[in-house]
């Protein structure tokens, strides 16, 4: 048990380059500009702001939201098919707790968002991975999966994947196996969970459409965030899918008794938006990343054995490096941790194990200095192993 | 399908007195303390009140809450007993994910708040009523209930109630049965699920003191919430229960996934109480649902026919009328709205049908000349009902 409270979920260690966070820049938080948006809100419609929300979320995001998305993604969403959320985690949490039942199979890709394989085994969902390569989820294995499952009488339920920059290897899942996927989910009537909070943190250039955009028939789900993109602390998101989805989870017993998730703070965040303070925010945050990022590569190249490998991610949080066959990163953390440099071990974000051989190094929460000093001190750690 | 948004939940027609609401005094909402909340929060601790919180709520409001709580209900409170939710609905569908299976049968108390029947009814949980009386739960029915299920060879998972000044029924259940209910409860290993977001709004004297501080083991839960004592657009609320149960919570996939629940709002209300705010509104609150309540209760004596029958609330936020036996408050609710006054049927706080002759008459969100009129125009439809 902690002895103290703590305010916030990081837990930053003096003298360790914490590579393993999954947390954007404290110091880019946009404090005044959500201060300028909560004044704008108090100001002129406090009382909607602070009452019970529509179940959908407030009306006044959902129009700003779906502005925004056709300006930024070049496509426009029907307000039926869009809906405010607590963040990625609620909604995948809602979606288990309405659309699935305990035992049924979820397919995930794999390696994967650590945690979303936590809340999937809350709701007691059967993991089932699916393998991955440098251009993202293997359709072909998927495919594979299904058609053994189809001989074995079991249809799964869906299937769980960070289709852009994924969380942990960076991978953007190309075109061609996004519209084979978006074929293969209608024809196995397959949901497919696409959590796509790093999308807009794009580096170099926008990532190709969303699944939910290659399946019209409506068997994709896509999950955003404000998390990354504004500030997590305001706990909100969005989902876009069929208007028989949005009304399924509209009409579930916890968003009737108690109005649309983070009301007030969706107010905040549409006023955010209005005053075009997002676009300004993102700006801002893509080019600070993408340089932490081209350090970070450059560090990992100046200072690893030639035996480790990685990608240059082409937007997102993440590199992924993979280590000489053999190394467990788990084993040596602990070393790692005492030569001042941290990392999550791969292992964590595969279903069935596997991954050992591999490290998440986040770049956005550190300095550039930062990551110089952290790639220079795990390569020396790794020099040690070899 | 809705043709446009709306970004509330409440729908005020013009021209009708709605009784049916359940929601704080829009006017009374404290825009201007929020904002003075949100300027400390952001000015003085911005990046910790934009990052992902602590799973178990912030340190910050923990701290306020626990020192609150002591304040104006005399009892200390372990910081290991006490977590920040989404509010009430939130907390409960958060326990029926992680503490029940589906098929586990709760009991619920009859009548009682209808929208957490909605709740339980998300996590498939078969409901069985217990009823009540003019002192709250019955205690005996529950012995008697618990007493042949486990002849049956079923334990039941849990029991749900509104203790204090009871949605809809305004009863408070009395200090007597309270210990004999947590005497029993302690026996039979029944986790009591305490709904108490009223327990605030006294208006005469203080309740009795919560069932879950007369249930040391640790058998009950207590929720608290915001909604009706600051702004339910905050969407926060705290839970009171053993280190386990909250360890539990804290544990879940979606809380080690997105941080805690409502973060930023968590961080402005912390600030909200340490400016003394809160205090100052529950005050407010207070003396003007006193004076909405009696004048309702005055209203009904002036205007309804001698066959109905209510009780004086001691606090909260309802007026539970018992119209003459026979008469269905279902049936004659167009009537009454096309006569310009609305209300909830009684027959949807019944987990298992009855509750035909009664209806739920909020007075919180009405004017005085309101209530008044709405009284009156109840009391024509009811003359010509009999």
């Amino acid at each position: 048990m902690k002895l103290s409270l703590p305010d916030v979920q990081y837990d930053l260690r003096p003298g360790i380059v914490e590579f393993r966070a999954g947390h954007p820049d404290l110091a880019l938080l946009p404090a005044t500009g959500v201060l300028q948006a909560a004044q704008v809100v108090l100001e002129r419609e406090a009382s909607q702001a602070l009452s019970y929300g529509a179940e959908q979320g407030p009306g006044c995001l959902i129009k700003q939201l779906c502005a925004w998305l056709e300006r930024v993604e070049g496509k426009r969403h029907p307000s039926t098919q869009v809906m405010i959320t607590g963040g990625a985690s609620q909604a995948l949490d809602m979606i288990c707790m309405l659309l699935t039942d305990p035992g049924d199979i979820a397919l995930v890709q794999s390696p994967t968002y650590h945690l979303a394989l936590r809340v999937m085994r809350d709701h007691h969902l059967e993991l089932l991975p699916v393998p991955s390569d440098d251009e993202g989820l293997r359709v072909d294995a998927l495919e594979e999966t299904l058609t053994l499952l189809q001989r074995r009488g079991r249809q799964p339920r869906l299937l769980y994947l960070v289709s852009t920059f994924n969380n942990p290897s960076g991978i953007t899942l190309t075109l061609e196996r996004r519209s084979a996927l978006a074929e293969l989910a209608q024809h196995y009537n397959l949901i497919v969970m696409e959590d796509d909070v790093y999308y807009q943190l794009w580096y170099d250039t926008l990532p190709p459409p969303s699944i939910y955009s290659l399946t019209p028939s409506g068997s994709a789900i896509r999950l955003g965030s404000f998390s990354k993109i504004l500030a997590p602390g305001l706990r909100l998101g969005w989902m876009l899918a069929t208007p028989k989805i949005v009304q399924r989870c509209m009409k579930s017993g916890v968003l009737d008794s108690g109005g649309g998730l983070g009301h007030f703070t969706a107010h905040v965040v549409a006023a955010f938006i209005e005053l075009g303070l997002l676009d300004q925010q993102i700006k801002t945050l893509r080019a600070t990343y993408r340089e932490r990022r081209n350090v970070l590569v450059g560090a990992l190249k100046d200072h690893l054995p030639k035996e480790c490998h990685w990608l240059t991610p082409q937007g997102g949080f993440f590199v992924w490096l993979r280590l000489a066959q053999g190394m467990d990163s788990t084993a040596f953390l602990q070393t790692a941790e005492d030569a001042g440099v941290s990392y999550i071990p791969g292992a964590r974000f595969f279903a069935d194990g596997g991954g050992d051989n591999y490290c998440r190094l986040n770049f956005t929460m550190l300095s550039l200095d930062e990551i110089e000093q952290g790639a220079y001190r795990l390569g020396k750690v790794l020099y040690n192993y070899l």
